[in-house]
């Protein structure tokens, strides 16, 4: 076969493919930003309606040839360009899997998602973990079903995970999230006693959110968000999308009361965002156009929104901008103001913990996860093993379910396997900063101001590979040694001064 | 065959249809009013692609063979309702025209028109049209192609005029328009001389554009317009769209220096939104679900705008509202702010024009577009009669093409026979004004601020046919009489107080 004009076909069909799932990540993103109320009904059915297309379109007769022919071709042509195996290997990959998905399972589990979304919500409203159990054990049987069906090697929590970073094993999360308890559960306690008179500088003030907006949109465009291929909105909940590497939709949420959360809500969507917009647009469809995981993924929001953003020198260089929009509302004390937005303090909800307690939580969602789906636990038991372990590593005594197991929404979607990659995430920025100041060439200071040069050091070392390597290969690559939790560690003790 | 049951897998099929072409339109509303410039080429290519989905799911074989089927039944079947019939007429009017233009035709059109609208936009900016004419030609030409191919008894420009309001005709249209000429050419005279000393009330002053948009959403509000169904949003051009009757679209535009525009141009697109909000949800995807003619359209957007909205009455209801956002910059007298919204001065420009003047813009397209057609005048001379009817009738030299015949962009799609229909829709709002305030059980004064009792009389008597009837048999329905331009005329002898 020629294999370039195969490629170049395989390469049209791609594009037509993603042109099909932006469109979704369109009518999405409407849905959560700008959407009436009563839009929501037609809505759902054009999303589904065009849901089959895409899916029937991912296995057409003569896509699946020409990706079938390639995909073997690569297994013994030893010239083809390494980007073009991963482009081929990757869509073959996500063929199997469409292809063993067929109308009947993905109708059936998209209504369980829907009903046991519902249930979720209602449950966690009453504070009633009963009502939405036997929807949990549906969505964790279809979970289960879905893995079979699609088949892999290893353990059942190994293919789910693998689903959100590929590569990613319990093993290895096992001895990392070890290591992050004995090391993070002291220090929490460290802490939390040395925090105690700490107060809230903007406590019971009113922050005007349209000025918020416009401080958000200038914090945006400091980090080199470029306005010009990305939009900041409002949704309920903050979130990034795209559709092209050149059409990037970030959302922040707004609360009067709470300036911090608007203002890093952002800069976080800010780090997908500026990943999203520094993939390779000529990769368009393809996977060296594509994020790595979505442990790269948060390790790029998390390295903007905490490891710069959290930093004493960012606030030095972003404090006058503070000022400007809400200068009589802030403390003079920039010191005041770091310290109350670093403050550690277990609690008992995960998106409001500081960035030490925060991974405990995840650790508690993977202890729990990896249990389900090992057989050793049972969905009923979940409470009751949720407050313990709360009670173990955070001290807390969890007053009902809304506030604990119920808290979070990623069960009822069936995402199990997710939560670990926020933490993943984590260490790799903790790793790129260590390696950006202290080994590279740069010898940056994260925070001092010099967004540019560090955020041309991510373009070149993580996101112009888009999905070229796993992400423990693009870590090596991009520091010279394998993911280490030290990293984080360090950087933790260096910032609380913890010895 | 179980017609029952044919016509219900027809209804599902046709949404199917209705969702693809509601998901382009939510992509093309995006592109209008957020997307980031960069954004433009992929989304280019999104659009391209769905639109050929489209095109192949509207002349499927299994729809096809449907249609053709319930197409020949209802020719014998007179037991069948007439709101069926008419949903499979128009789809199947529908089906011929797609059929008869094949990719290859559709992507020449495509290309066409997209270099002849970059061409168009050069040529107005240079005021020279001779950069434009290659392109005319060839749009003149490829929709007579358009038109050949369909098929169509009668003139070809009538074939045209059937595109926007089915039943139109050169011959009727002709009648109605010397009828307009004859009274409102001298009636523009005296009233330009009676108004010589009109002064603008805002003149020099800026209007804040935030304001500005508050106040347009509260009339918006006043008029109906429901925001838990729609939106109000800004994009260059004022327009609206719908993805459903429940989710309708309409956009404004602000000018710090022109609060009028503004505030009408929302008017009007509130107008057009109602209607699509107005039409029976439960016909989505069918003729019995969808707008009579784009003349109908129009008498709505008119009707709102004009009739209702530049009347002494509605002035007296809405002033309040308008002295609540701007109070110091509006004049004190009413009467002063309704005299020079209503001022007539014969202008160059067709949408800077007033309630009169207007028509006759209206009236030198349609004559110049039937002689193109009928082959008596050729592109090239377009420009030297254009220049002789502004002078004929509207007493005005033109300086260049840009404000001649290049000011509007209709042409450059080839949107021939399009123009008409902004002019019978005002007719048609005169017509729908004198029924309600004297024919009419209601005996309402349009502009009295009873706009529930006006739009509901507008929903039972025109939304809510859809396209069952013709515009003119919408008409007699509703008003109990055949289209009289009369009414029109009566209305601006009366406001303007001419005998």
């Amino acid at each position: 076969m020629d294999i370039n004009q195969t490629y170049k076909n395989f390469v049209q069909k791609r594009h037509k493919i993603a042109d099909l799932s932006y469109i979704l990540a369109v009518l999405q993103w409407d849905m959560e930003v700008y959407m009436p109320s009563l839009g929501a009904s037609k809505r759902g059915d054009q999303v589904g309606t065009l849901a089959s297309m895409l899916h029937s379109k991912s296995l057409e007769v003569e896509y699946v040839s020409i990706l079938t022919e390639l995909n073997s071709e690569i297994e013994h042509n030893p010239t083809i360009e390494e980007g073009i195996k991963v482009n081929i290997k990757e869509a073959y990959k996500d063929y199997v899997k469409d292809s063993k998905l067929d109308n009947e399972f993905v109708e059936r589990h998209n209504k369980l998602i829907s009903n046991s979304f519902h249930a979720w919500a209602e449950a966690k409203n009453k504070g009633d973990f009963s009502l939405f159990l036997p929807f949990l054990e549906d969505v964790i049987n279809i979970t289960k079903e879905k893995q079979e069906r699609i088949g892999f090697s290893g353990t059942l929590y190994d293919a789910l995970l693998d689903e959100y970073d590929p590569g990613l094993t319990t093993e290895s999360l096992n001895g990392v999230f070890e290591v992050l308890k004995k090391e993070l559960i002291p220090m929490i306690q460290v802490l939390k006693e040395r925090n105690l008179g700490l107060k809230n500088p903007l406590e019971g003030q009113k922050f005007d959110t349209i000025k918020q907006f416009e401080l958000c949109k200038e914090i945006a465009q400091i980090l080199h968000f470029d306005f010009n291929a990305g939009r900041l909105d409002v949704s309920e909940h903050p979130f990034t999308t795209n559709f092209s590497s050149q059409d990037v939709r970030i959302t922040t949420h707004f609360n009067p009361d709470n300036l911090i959360d608007s203002i890093w809500s952002t800069i976080h969507e800010v780090g997908h965002g500026l990943y999203e917009l520094g993939l390779p647009s000529s990769e368009y469809g393809l996977a060296t156009g594509q994020y790595c995981s979505l442990s790269i993924h948060e390790s790029q929001s998390r390295f903007w929104e905490n490891n710069v953003g959290k930093s004493k020198e960012f606030i030095e260089v972003i404090y006058p901008i503070f000022k400007k929009y809400f200068n009589d509302q802030l403390p003079d004390s920039q010191e005041e103001f770091y310290q109350f937005l670093n403050k550690v303090e277990p609690n008992l909800i995960r998106i409001q913990s500081d960035e030490i307690t925060y991974h405990l939580h995840i650790i508690i969602r993977f202890e729990i996860e990896q249990a389900l789906f090992d057989g050793s636990l049972k969905a009923k038991d979940i409470p009751m093993v949720w407050n313990q372990k709360v009670k173990d590593y955070l001290g807390l005594e969890v007053p009902n379910d809304s506030k604990g197991c119920l808290q979070d929404v990623h069960w009822s979607h069936g995402s199990f396997g997710y939560f670990p990659t926020y933490t993943m995430g984590t260490l790799y920025a903790s790793q790129w900063q260590y390696y950006l100041e202290d080994t590279s060439p740069f010898g940056l200071n994260v925070g001092q101001g010099n967004f540019k040069a560090i955020l041309d050091w991510h373009r070149a070392n993580i996101h112009s590979y888009g999905r070229r390597y796993s992400s423990g290969e693009l870590c090596n690559k991009a520091t010279g040694k394998a993911l280490n939790p030290q990293y984080f560690i360090d950087y933790l003790k260096q910032k609380y001064s913890i010895k």
